[in-house]
């Protein structure tokens, strides 16, 4: 086990994709091979995994929830402690690397939204209280996430932004009764942030639950604009977090970045090294992180089919453990530790970060994102929402001056 | 084990729908819990079993085929041998019960039809062929069907006639190449045989593989003719068996009432024994008659949710074992014993019975329908189609002399 960060610093760990059989190892679930992947992460300095669950698998039927199943993810947890590696749970997959997992009854002659169906959203409450339940019975649990980037399940699953948030309010309800002394995350990937017409808010990510979280992918159209190398392309972590900070109605509410990874062809892989050690760099002084996690632990078995070309190579170790550019980049970064920086000038931006219908401007490419990025040159550089601009309170409470 | 049928007596058996936990039970795989059912069923005289694997279950992804999982099918057909039951297996389930169980490889971002795609399609052929193959090495595997009622993944799985045929002509091929000691079959419900803008033909399940197989449902509008126990519904499958040997080009062709049940409310359960007394003897004489196969082995257990009211109380037995009034009933005709009639008078039917466009002449409550219904009071009565009528090769062949 590796030199861990100092107790102040943010959590640095790995979403964890199986090195065998991918998720399909829930199927055949094997503890030893969970050791194997975990003794890698935990050989980096890593303090913490995520981990996904397959939601039609443990409720292949909206009454029964397979007490195996729930027992497998338990295990799995108990394996990260044996290599002192908390977790976390994300409850609803839901969507993972292209692929939605979806139970036969909300399918076809079911045919029904996960959002909108009332029936359906019983279940999921059944589902997300007897998992989260369970999970909090681990020591080495940290936080549950109702689902990875669950607006990937829409269009397939109509909503709107009412429905969204409504659904999120009452899952996030029902983990908390479940697990009350977990922190809980709402994940969406970054629509949510950009998208004028996404039936995802902003303020759903950074009003519910107790964390932020962000997930910042370069090839959202960021890397069109300077990658791979470029400054907004290795400070789209970092501008993520700041809008989140400026999305948020809590001036100290945290923000995760809850993934990141190095994606080719956006990044060609003998500039995935550089490139995560420098997007690491822009982030990890930030004063609001709560965490970073990287996408993901290992790679894809390539015998396996039908995923998006990007996603086969996105993890810190081969499928044979290896340790790849990124891996050792993380190590070296863990072992220097993290330098929070809180003083940092701010820029006010054109909208509000957390108003669905104007998320464009903010986007990658934006006039704001780009006077941002060449502001982030000189250094770190705050966002504040324009009606939070006279706000002297919020402000100081941020410790954020405006020129 | 009761008494058996005579050899050349047609098969009777059950669609094994396990007592505890439906097919989820196949993510739980329990070989002294089917072994239990199969103890049931062997207790009633059947000879066999009719099995339904899960498809994306055992093919999660379309490169990865699950060892344990085909394991798991070979350990139920070595269970069924232990009771002296042989065993039929569907491979592409598929649609079960309302429920249709389809990987994450064809849904949502990945959408595509598994009939016309040319991708899944050959996902298909890996896992017929792999499946077919598997259990082909066992001694009482008799039979494989491609899946159940595949014309139910229709239309959330877009196809026409042409598609549909040239997908089932494919599977069965790497079936037979698999497998070249089984029999073959096809399976459609019966609006392959009624509906005219159906996407299945009827040549499909008549000419297609070994055996053609029909489904007699008399919720299907038979029941509203003049059941519960009236002659059209309680001939129906007699209909429908006499129907597919004027629609199969080889005149011999066998014909399994593969199967068919006592579904509430069209046959309330009071009458469920008499309904299903009076069934079989009006179809077990019948010469073509290759076997019969009830639906289903055991009632659903109400804990489970969703499923149309109708499919709860299907079983031979209740979920703990006890036997219901079909299973009596069946118990006592196997007894029995059936008396196959060969000769017996015949009616042209006024269109095609293979093409599909002029189906509803044929359906339930059609006047042909209805004059056969009146002529079968007096005892069997074969169908002709109108271009066979002056065959007396073809009506030699199938021992019929037309008025």
């Amino acid at each position: 086990v590796g030199t861990r960060p100092e107790r102040n610093a943010p959590r640095f760990g790995a979403n964890y994709v199986p090195s065998s059989g991918w998720f399909y190892g829930w199927l055949d679930f094997d503890a030893d091979a969970v050791r194997r992947d975990f003794a890698d992460l935990a050989g980096l300095g890593l303090d913490h995994v995520r981990i996904f669950p397959i939601w039609p698998w443990i409720q292949p039927n909206r009454g029964l929830i397979r007490a195996k199943a729930v027992d497998d993810v338990l295990t799995m947890i108990d394996c990260a402690a044996e290599f002192e590696l908390d977790v976390s749970v994300d409850l609803i997959q839901g969507h993972l690397s292209s692929f939605d997992f979806l139970p036969s009854w909300v399918l076809t002659w079911h045919q029904a939204s996960v959002f909108t169906d009332a029936t359906v959203r019983s279940g999921l409450i059944e589902y997300a209280s007897t998992l989260a339940g369970a999970v909090a019975s681990r020591a080495n649990t940290f936080a549950i996430t109702l689902g990875n980037e669950v607006n990937n399940l829409w269009p397939a699953n109509p909503t709107d932004l009412a429905d969204s948030r409504s659904w999120a309010v009452e899952l996030l309800a029902a983990a908390r009764a479940a697990a009350p002394g977990l922190l809980l995350v709402h994940s969406l990937y970054d629509d949510a942030f950009y998208a004028p017409k996404h039936p995802f808010g902003a303020a759903d990510a950074t009003g519910l639950g107790d964390v932020t979280s962000v997930h910042s992918w370069v090839f959202n159209g960021v890397s069109d604009v300077d990658g791979p190398l470029g400054l907004a392309t290795l400070t789209h972590a970092d501008y993520l977090v700041e809008l989140a900070q400026a999305a948020a109605e809590q001036p100290d509410r945290p923000v995760w970045l809850q993934e990141f990874g190095a994606p080719a062809p956006d990044i060609p892989a003998d500039l995935a090294g550089r490139f995560t050690t420098a997007t690491i760099e822009n982030v990890w002084h930030n004063p609001a992180l709560f965490g970073i996690t990287w996408w993901c632990s290992h790679d894809i078995d390539r015998a396996l089919l039908d995923f998006p070309e990007r996603e086969y190579d996105l993890g810190l170790f081969t499928v044979d453990h290896q340790r790849k550019p990124a891996g050792q980049a993380i190590a070296e970064l863990i072992t220097a530790g993290a330098r929070v920086q809180t003083l940092r000038p701010a820029l006010v931006c054109p909208v509000d970060p957390a108003e669905p219908s104007t998320r464009d401007a903010l986007a990658p490419g934006s006039p704001f994102h780009r006077s941002w990025v060449a502001r982030r040159a000189g250094g770190p550089v705050a966002i504040v929402a324009p009606s939070r601009a006279a706000d002297a309170g919020y402000l100081n409470a941020r410790g954020i001056t405006l020129d």
